[in-house]
């Protein structure tokens, strides 16, 4: 937790922007396991964390932004549950850390709500639905009006706020990228040792190590980590697969900062610890795209853009291959690339790894002026609008073979002028790579968050050999 | 997944023993970690597991006791799921695997019952807030009229089958135990190394060690692991201290086999390698009860009687110490020991690491004739039924010092007669001692569940002693 100051400055601005009416914060409750006793670790909720701090269970905190008054509803300990999970401190001392001077117990908040009823309330429809089941008995609504209910007003003030880093925030990415570099070093490693040792792995060995790596320094992933021979697939989540020489792993994972920012990087290794030449040919295809993008985003230029100019040295790289031919510009324009690069080019990073994907997309990502494409592929970029000094963003290209996309497009003869189908059919089997790396928009460019990380293939291939250095004996 | 006969039998011998009406059985859903679209691992609801085995997401079977129907509900994958999660079996496809002919998509599951319209519904209160909003949405009542309709008769029957366990069952707990061992040595393994080489830990290296090695089997842990040098609070999930020598670190942790069977074990390490006679004059009770147990459990004895037993060994050798003073009986009887050992002996293990907690502890694990003690300290044990052939149970005795605990009673005086609060007051600090094995109840007495894992203080030390041997270099 920041000090109260942290956040008292940002909730005064907050409620600046929203002008009137009350806002409702409420934090996130345990999610079951297998029963209601066994839970998940317990994540708060990211807004939550950003106006109030509180990383526990059960609150909800109640803004008014006409009189400026701030309270913080929850329950304090019993006895039992001090014996069951520790002294705590109160509801009152969790309050006062946030810099809010009133705290009541979560049983009158009904009551405080009804007592205020101010002409508007604010607050975003909860992604859980125990919060959303709260949220509509506190404001006497059913689940169903209050998702049509939600105050754009909002939402548009907290995006505002949050898609800019502060100096505070951009020293717990950087916590969180070095630790997330760390987990992707460790996994060269073990590659390179069990390569060198003729050892055999499984894509579950190497998913144990990178966890390793995060719970050692008492971190949490900040997604399920995707440890996978099969790239072609996006979220992957299984981890059986035997390793074998030859095959390309892709590694997409990331983890949170102790404040829970968020780290997310990619790597593709070549198991046996050399890319072939055909493997390489892509790989640096993919690491052109992706240093580019590092090389030129800067305020002013739309993410959008750079989608579009990561997607061109993408199309003109396989045109270099034989597997795409015709006009670049067209091959963008139609998205006939998105055969090989199907997602987005990336994505907001902060206290979400998408960032702020609970408060909408469309709303945080785009406007009026700029709507989300409806080309395939490019549909599925997350957010499309001009970067600015102080925003965090994933850049992650990546070519895939996928078999059922191949198959798909090629019955329909789709974009057969732009895409050489013949030659495509050979790399059924391929797999995918994506690399990834952690921007930070700076005033006249962008850097690259985190300890560095191996990137070019030969970079990767030099790091696996050097395990013996990197064994911790 | 087991052979689709496995869940046939379970099935048939459900709705024969429920006899009449429609048994409705949800599976679980994802839970949200920051969002929607960022879920904790995936978890079957374990009811389901048994019946149904099938480990995905957003299904429902819905069987019909008098007709002897069933149809699985469910989703199928579109393209779109295929470029992002993979190519998985369709509904149909995982209903065969588990010997169900008849399979829906499950936007017709609300039209399906309305049509069926049988005079009973039988169900268990789901504990996740989305599949028991859906469980109304089909039946057509509110979330908080499904509490009050949920089926005793079906929760019965099926506790009578899932307490069982049969040969297939138990190999799977036996595979869970041996991993939970295994992470356990491997702690033993660390804090010995650390001990020999000087080296400072903290809760979390040990915690990212143990979870090492069940990720590494492509297990999860069946529930938050704890691992604290403050072994007195029961449930501390936090990995933050540093250990010290002198120190005790009580470690209570256990991973999943692939079929969900759950392991739970507990050791209690002397950080540095050595016990001190103090700390060992309390761990040596608490072995001697857990070995107790362990000897004399077996079908006929209540769980009950169990837990008074030992109860009646810590407060024995607690006299011997001088912290305690009186009749023996008198103490179990009147619950003076819950001072010092406030929780159940154990409870039911199984697919729950709380064996079908979610079903109801008083329903599963209480009947008529045996009510739940209201004692403190004994109203925590979770089952109380007499033992019988083919149950696992968890037998984990303690005895902790808890100062807020001491501070009360002895405030109250209460129990001045048996306890020695004067000598108490010197062990504020101490922490706290579990020791837990997994037994499976047998024809004859009970064994415990894995390969072997050091429980007496000298097996204990001479293990963390050992680690050079057990390093894998």
């Amino acid at each position: 937790m920041f000090s109260s100051d942290v956040y008292k400055e940002r909730r005064a601005r907050l409620m600046s922007m929203v002008g009137s009416g009350i806002i409702i914060l409420p934090g996130n409750v345990e999610q079951p396991f297998n029963y209601q006793g066994n839970c998940f670790p317990f994540r708060q909720d990211s807004t939550f964390l950003y106006y109030i701090g509180v990383d526990m269970p059960g609150l909800v905190a109640v803004l008014d932004c006409d009189s400026g008054s701030e309270v913080l509803f929850g329950a304090s300990a019993t006895i039992d549950d001090i014996i069951w999970t520790g002294e705590v401190p109160t509801v009152e001392e969790w309050a006062l850390r946030a810099g809010i001077s009133n705290s009541q117990s979560i049983c009158n908040i009904r009551k405080y709500v009804a007592e205020v009823h101010p002409d508007t309330f604010h607050y975003v429809m909860p992604y859980q639905a125990e919060v959303a089941s709260m949220l509509g008995l506190i404001l006497g609504i059913s689940v169903e009006e209050l998702k049509h209910q939600q105050s754009n007003k909002l939402i548009l003030s907290i995006a505002k706020m949050r898609k800019i880093k502060t100096d505070l925030e951009i020293a717990e990415l950087e916590k969180a990228a070095s630790a997330t570099a760390d987990m992707h070093r460790e996994a060269m490693w073990l590659l390179g040792s069990a390569a060198y040792m003729g050892k055999q792995l499984a894509e579950r060995d190497v998913m144990a190590a990178m966890s390793g790596v995060a719970l050692g320094r008492g971190y949490y992933h900040s997604f399920a980590p995707i440890v996978t021979v099969h790239g072609e697939v996006f979220h992957n989540h299984g981890y059986q697969e035997t390793l074998r020489k030859g095959q390309l792993l892709l590694m997409d994972a990331g983890c949170e900062s102790l404040e829970h920012y968020a780290g997310d990087m990619t790597r593709t290794l070549p198991v046996g610890g050399k890319f072939s030449k055909r493997q390489k040919d892509i790989y640096d295809i993919v690491c052109s795209a992706n240093e580019y993008v590092a090389k030129s985003a800067r305020p002013g230029i739309s993410w959008s853009d750079m989608h579009d100019r990561a997607a061109r040295v993408i199309a003109s790289g396989l045109k270099d291959l034989g597997l795409m031919r015709g006009d670049t510009d067209d091959i963008v324009q139609k998205g006939a690339y998105a055969l090989f690069f199907p997602h987005g080019l990336g994505h907001l990073l902060g206290l979400d790894v998408h960032d702020m994907e609970p408060l909408g997309e469309d709303l945080v990502g785009y406007s009026n002026a700029l709507r989300r494409s409806t080309l395939f592929g490019k549909n599925c970029l997350r957010f499309g609008l001009p970067l600015e000094e102080g925003m965090t963003i994933t850049d992650e290209p990546g070519i895939y073979f996928i078999p059922q996309l191949i198959d798909m497009w090629h019955e329909k003869g789709r974009f057969s002028n732009f895409i050489n189908y013949d030659k495509v059919e050979a790399y059924k089997g391929f797999g995918g790579i994506r690399i990834e790396d952690d921007l930070l928009i700076t005033a006249s460019g962008c850097r690259v968050l985190g300890n560095p990380l191996p990137r070019k293939a030969a970079d990767v291939e030099e790091c696996m050999a050097r395990w013996i250095d990197m064994a911790r004996i």
